[in-house]
């Protein structure tokens, strides 16, 4: 099975996005076994447009457009399809329905004629409902080939095609996958390891998937049941992490199961709570865990202790101990994860000090990180190094590396 | 004069990459005048990619080629083009040469045969010489069109550009463009404001672009100075504050000045600090802040008081009081910003507190949210209703409103 991908807008061939959707849905069919051929970018433009989908149709069986679904002239994506396929469109009910309601709940917000066409429909598709937005989706099969219609935000384009796209995807294919997920271990080195396995994969595929500090390894495997499936991947994972010695980097199965969620998972199932005390990270880590549906089971509430002063008068720790210890040390760090727990009377507490940079700080080379770790059992402090890199990707290594801190001293 | 964009790599269509290439050319040419009509993405594969080529001849004055240099078996993009063209190839004696010295210079470096690929150059090409690498690209003009070979990674590829391609296409028309940034008015209102002027665009252009919260319009002109560039802007800029009767909500300009930065700047003109206590955002607009080189100056730290508990003790506000006016009201939006402020000492403490979702709080709907901003003037609070979107984005809009109350209050 072949697929393409158009993204359709102008900003990307103005240069003010990079097309990230084509990289999401490329890796997404990826895992699902599909090859992905061409991607195309094309502009606003009705004509470049049909041109573009008069080729693609040739070439692929799946053709998967982004972009241009929004309320304003320059959104053509479905007219522009419809027309190309000799179809009219006709509103959605559902869409326009929830287009009314978003408008009712406010009196500030106004609404324009063309606010509607995000609800158009193309006649004869299937409807791909927007929960995260208001332009729906279309999916339509014509001639052999079938054309799925996704709005550009990722935020909209993402759950759309993970929900409701990929399990036709899926199904077609009788495709089974499992995620295996692992921090603590860089993606060349991983690749290295499993080089044999990946070079001689036919069924299950194995493709490798590097994130921010985690690699994530998809297995996907072809077959006539579940249970052909489920042996084929258990078969197949037992080879990786022999092979590999890998088994002390796996933390986690699947998709969405990524160190927060794990981390949150462990400590509801225990009846447990964490609190933090962030320096350089400024709230990311306690950010992310309360992004995470359920977090107030588990998470109070915590501090950003961003300058000296602050550490000293939010934590309790004496000013001039602080001075002398330097806010980027063991004693700094365990000091303040012992007065996060104290504070705030939470089960655990984290804390993370460090320098971003780009700034050296108290002569410290950026990227030393500190992080403290206060719980029943006492308080520990851990020294990363996560130099040569940029001011935002260490802060967010260093919160992933705090979450696998608590991850293993909750499984130990 | 139209170019297009070819990135030759099977990484790109595996989703292992994002095409950032597309975005830093397409941003270039852009500045440079030049329309881009397509990108197209297509595997380490001769034969599409020569048909790839067929079809860009057809529509493009300019053919920019990205990756495939390398030394592997799947380089092939000087191979391709040059048979493409009917040309043979020929090793450049300077690239020849940087590569003798490259593998002399460590004992480590294995030679193989594959590596003189990298400096082989198309027949009657010009070479391009790379500075930060060892493959070489070429440029060469054929039956009217110019094709342009770059090596894959960015470091190599950006600086063979700007320093040799760039100068090449300098035209006496060049592009100005200034970006508007807009904050508390939707996408499809603002077009529908500036429908008349978008509909009669033609120099200077006018391009809407909405990111979550906020919407930006970028001008561009077309100009044989920067001063005649200059005034075909200033008319357009007018005109739309105008016609659109929008000076209410435009809040800054240019690419990178988003509403944190914003504030930043103002805070550290003024020379003032800002705390904040966040509920429903857990620390997301303190990590959002602190995200931003030069935040220390203004930000001593803050709360993330996310349980009742904590809401008490953190700022020091009564539990029974805090229990009967409940945690999603103006009071508590009051007493939490004043609090920050009292225990920081800071010149401005914000704070946010309402209903993420996904479920009501206090009988209170998903998307309520209450602000409050403590001063030296006083403290205020001020109702907001983010509903029909999820928790994140809620979240993320209640940032960016609470930067903006903030600006407001700086600017009053």
């Amino acid at each position: 099975m072949k697929a393409e991908i158009i993204a359709v807008g102008t900003e990307l061939l103005m240069g003010q996005i990079a097309n990230t959707n084509a990289q999401f849905l490329s890796q997404e069919l990826a895992g699902l076994g599909i090859g992905v051929y061409y991607h195309t970018v094309v502009g606003d433009n009705a004509e470049r447009l049909t041109e573009v989908l008069a080729l693609a149709r040739q070439r692929a069986d799946w053709v998967i457009l982004s972009g241009g679904l929004g309320p304003t002239d320059d959104d053509l994506t479905k007219q522009t399809l419809a027309s190309f396929l000799g179809r009219d469109l006709v509103p959605d009910p559902a869409g326009l329905a929830k287009l009314d309601a978003f408008f009712a709940s406010s009196p500030k917000r106004i609404r324009t004629a063309n606010n509607d066409r995000q609800v158009d429909t193309i006649e004869g598709a299937r409807v791909l409902p927007n929960r995260t937005g208001l332009a729906v989706g279309n999916l339509i099969e014509d001639q052999g080939v079938t054309y799925v219609v996704l709005p550009g935000p990722p935020s909209e384009l993402q759950p759309m095609f993970l929900e409701q796209v990929a399990p036709l995807l899926q199904q077609d294919q009788a495709l089974y996958s499992r995620v295996l997920r692992f921090f603590g271990i860089g993606e060349s080195q991983l690749v290295t390891r499993l080089a044999d396995l990946i070079r001689n994969q036919t069924n299950p595929t194995l493709a490798p998937y590097a994130k921010v500090g985690e690699v994530t390894l998809r297995l996907t495997a072809q077959a006539a049941s579940w249970e052909e499936g489920e042996q084929l991947l258990n078969q197949l994972e037992a080879a990786i992490l022999q092979e590999g010695d890998l088994k002390d980097y796996l933390y986690a199965y699947g998709d969405d199961q990524n160190l927060a969620q794990t981390v949150l998972d462990l400590l509801r199932e225990r009846g447990l709570t964490l609190t933090a005390a962030e320096s350089l990270t400024a709230g990311l880590l306690q950010a992310e865990l309360a992004g995470l549906p359920g977090a107030s089971t588990v998470f109070p509430g915590g501090f950003v202790t961003y300058s000296l002063e602050q550490k000293s008068q939010m934590l309790g720790i004496p000013l001039e101990d602080l001075r002398a210890a330097g806010m980027v040390s063991a004693w700094a760090a365990e000091q303040m994860a012992a007065g996060a727990r104290a504070r705030t009377g939470a089960d655990l507490a984290l804390s993370l000090t460090g320098v971003a940079g780009p700034d050296k700080l108290e002569g410290q080379e950026v990227g030393t990180v500190w992080l403290g770790l206060a719980g029943p059992e006492g308080t520990s402090s851990h020294r990363l190094y996560l130099g040569g890199r940029d001011r935002n990707t260490i802060r967010q290594l260093a919160v992933l590396e705090a979450f696998h801190l608590t991850l293993k001293t909750l499984i130990k």
